[in-house]
């Protein structure tokens, strides 16, 4: 039974494998409403399609699929599982994917099992999670629960200008259907993410997820001059290469010294030539810690000393809060019920967000991770074990089968 | 006739000035072989046939406009002059066109003022000297004089991973003609850039220079580990960004120290997302120096420097150079010479690479800078007044006339 399950996981998950693969690098390049998000979405339709599930698309591009035993009343709040198909630039296979296939085979393996669920059982799939795109982390899951406005959202404009409304309008959805669904949030009794783990915190193959830490991405501008390079005296330059350099630096030490994460990911030099000087940098800074006192100190500090240093290059420099999830801690009671039912599973925090934390703020809302061997993630080789991912599924069967407080004809 | 003539290169250099301009910046995108460099050479052509000179264009994609004065054997080395159309990315308007423009105009005014050369004056339109599309400075007149094999340049990438050939097929320059033309070079009696000057050095309208500070770019790349930015703990990372940050304010000490100029003013993260730690950061270094061994001494320091953070840091770093120009002095008495031509114009240094410095290692060559008064270049500010260019092309058709020999109908 959990070799079969293993093969049955390994077979699905080679089924969505190929889809925005970068022959390159090996990692993802799944950015909502591109092809290869189409192709995400074709692939997790048809597969819903073929289990009886049935799928809507909501105004805000999520998908959810749901499964309404006989005799259930559609109106029940349903027991929610999914995750999101979307990647960062040249991301993991698993961080997203993993929650959509495992919620697939968890409704599988429950009925194999014989289980009649008490409740609808609904996979979602979220547009956007990771906010490569347009640069708002949980995108889909933040239009739902009213937490981003559909007008700021709708004007988001991509890297090349484009923004989500036409992105949107190109793939056939609506963008005038943007916005807040507390009727779709209504009819969520429980939500319930499996989601790969990040870290190298999880020493078993299933864990629960006890909180996220707040954290949040700043938008770095570093104002100069552009000059030529060559011919430019040291002493007459505004150069905002330095001034981004410095801040670099001082938000790693700063991080270290606080116990907190901070990273910057992403840079882009105007004009980003070889031989000019450049008239602006611009970054993004992606900063986390355990508790909100200690991520704002970080983030203050390190903005003074940017700030600091720009007055001795004679550049200019502003941050902006692109986006910032407070600390999310999910019910304790729900938590340490799964754990129960899972036999004892551990019970972590985690440093990355999610839907989720997001959901968090509106119906009881739990996580379950699947061990990650290395600890990378974000990357080409994020990765979990078949065997680990079977139990994952295996977990996530017994949970929705407990909270959907279903009974079994056999066991 | 002074105000004539600046009412003239205004009108001829307001005709230039829209094709490739950034309606974002003000800036020019003017990059080889694209549309707007299509636009510039058709914008030439029609210039140099509406002065009945013969225009040619060679298997480097050089574009030359000759005028051959009545009686004057074709085959006599020609007195030449010219400089580039191509810009740096949002790039001034001056740095290179100036010198084209005062071409075409310093012909028109030898005629004017009824000169009859003894030899063909020749303008020069030199393909790629910013090296903004494929990397390398002075493609056109490094392949003309072989500096630049032939089958490296057709191999060379854009950004987009575009090749020179590829680039050069799609506008019908045929790319199997890339390559050394000895002949071309042995019909150049002398060469005469005209450029706008780049620092502040020059006080009055127009100056001589004496020679180009060896200069060169390095492809510095920082190599780590990419991963979430969010749960990798500081202590498990090998962030590349890190390593590059630090190498950037080293470059910058470094060179202050050693009287030189370092600027990193492009940068290339992977994968460039806010949120994960990248794997690699690629930058480019421009550094140039009075004299060949502080130049050797500067980018060693700084590589030495940067392979040190990278061992703390756990990354890799490594340096190559891309493109690299030796001291060039031009001729002296050349220089003196034209210095004389016009009355004691100034003789100084720059910084900056040009064609001329390419060509000087085999013909004869002088440059003549036209005054910048803010010193800013490589950027859309980039500026000189219209009476100093007058003043310029006046200059240039003085030094013309006396190179070629030229005899005055009248005064």
């Amino acid at each position: 039974m959990g070799s079969d399950l293993t093969a049955r996981f390994a077979a699905l998950w080679a089924s969505l494998a190929p889809i925005g693969r970068s022959g390159d690098s090996g990692g993802y390049l799944r950015y909502s409403w591109t092809s290869a998000d189409a192709d995400c979405r074709e692939w997790f339709t048809e597969e819903a399609m073929d289990r009886d599930l049935d799928v809507e698309v909501d105004g805000n591009g999520n998908i959810w699929a749901t499964w309404l035993p006989d005799g259930v009343d559609p109106a029940t709040p349903a027991i929610v599982t999914g995750s999101h198909l979307d990647s960062v630039p040249h991301g993991g296979a698993y961080d997203g994917p993993l929650g959509v296939v495992s919620a697939l085979l968890a409704v599988d393996e429950m009925r194999e099992r014989g289980v009649r669920p008490a409740t609808p059982v609904r996979i979602a799939v979220f547009t956007e999670e990771e906010g490569s795109r347009f640069g708002i982390a949980c995108l889909g899951s933040r239009l739902m629960t009213g937490s981003l406005p559909a007008d700021k959202a709708a004007a988001l404009r991509d890297r090349d200008g484009i923004t989500l409304a036409e992105a949107m309008s190109g793939r056939g959805q609506d963008p005038a259907l943007l916005g807040p669904d507390p009727a779709r949030l209504a009819g969520i009794d429980t939500f319930v993410e499996l989601h790969v783990e990040q870290g190298r915190a999880l020493q078993v193959p299933v864990g629960v997820a006890s909180a996220i830490w707040p954290h949040g991405r700043w938008r770095l501008e570093f104002t100069g001059e552009g000059n030529h390079a060559g011919t430019t005296r040291m002493d007459d330059r505004h150069d905002p290469m330095l001034t981004f350099a410095f801040t670099v630096l001082a938000a790693n030490k700063q991080a270290r010294t606080s116990g907190a994460h901070a990273t910057v990911g992403r840079v882009q030099a105007a004009p980003n030539a070889t031989n000019a000087i450049p008239s602006s940098v611009t970054a993004w800074l992606d900063a986390r810690a355990a508790d909100e006192p200690t991520l704002a100190g970080l983030v203050e500090a390190i903005a003074t000393q940017a700030k600091d240093r720009a007055g001795r290059d004679g550049t200019g420099f502003a941050a902006t809060a692109e986006s910032t999830s407070a600390e999310t801690a999910f019910s304790a009671m729900l938590a340490a019920r799964i754990s129960d039912v899972l036999g004892g599973a551990p019970v972590l925090p985690t440093g990355a967000g999610h839907d989720a934390g997001v959901l968090s703020g509106h119906v009881p809302t739990a996580m379950l991770f699947v061990r990650n061997p290395t600890g990378v993630s974000h990357a080409p080789a994020e990765y979990a074990t078949d065997e680990d991912c079977a139990a994952g599924v295996a977990a996530l069967a017994d949970v929705l089968t407990d909270l959907a407080a279903g009974s079994r004809d056999s066991l």
